[in-house]
């Protein structure tokens, strides 16, 4: 990949493909800012082990985003899209590229 | 899923997710059209090892579907793209829609 990208938005796009155990632990760490301890303690498991499983995890969304190239088509399709809502003047089409952009 | 997904359009999708191995016996199966004895010459490996890949690499493709849902954005989005098409006049903005319905 050219740049690292973000965690938040690999999770965004390939988090359904963890399993329940992965994305429990790797929102624990991500979203609720626990920490490695209080995830362990969560999901009585040891402390190693989270940290070997959030390793694991950021390995496989990677992995996901080097084979589909899902978020670097999302960026550049968003700014198609942006482009081209700034020369529309109708509100409902201006709304249609919204909802465009929002399932992307 | 609520209807039955084309299989070339599931492999478009999700392909590169599958090992070298699935992808070259799931290719001569759909894309070139060779009987499972075939496959399984051309592979050196038995009939029935081909028909369990390409039973196994189908309930993959679904599988990924069913938790990535990218055909059926895929599919809205498309509609929705088709639907400012027809309504813009300048035909730069055309070729914009065409490039971005390109990389969905």
């Amino acid at each position: 990949m050219e740049k690292i990208v973000e965690r938040g938005l690999l999770y965004d796009f390939y988090g359904p493909l963890l399993t329940e155990h992965q994305q429990a632990i790797y929102e624990a760490n991500a979203y609720d800012n626990l920490s490695l301890s209080e995830i362990a303690e969560q999901e009585n498991v040891s402390r190693q082990a989270v940290h070997d499983i959030l390793k694991r995890c950021d390995k496989a969304l990677m992995e996901y985003e080097e084979k589909l190239q899902l978020i670097a088509r999302f960026n550049r399709n968003r700014g198609r899209l942006k482009q081209l809502k700034e020369k529309l003047s109708s509100e409902d089409d201006r709304k249609l590229v919204d909802e465009i952009i929002d399932e992307l």
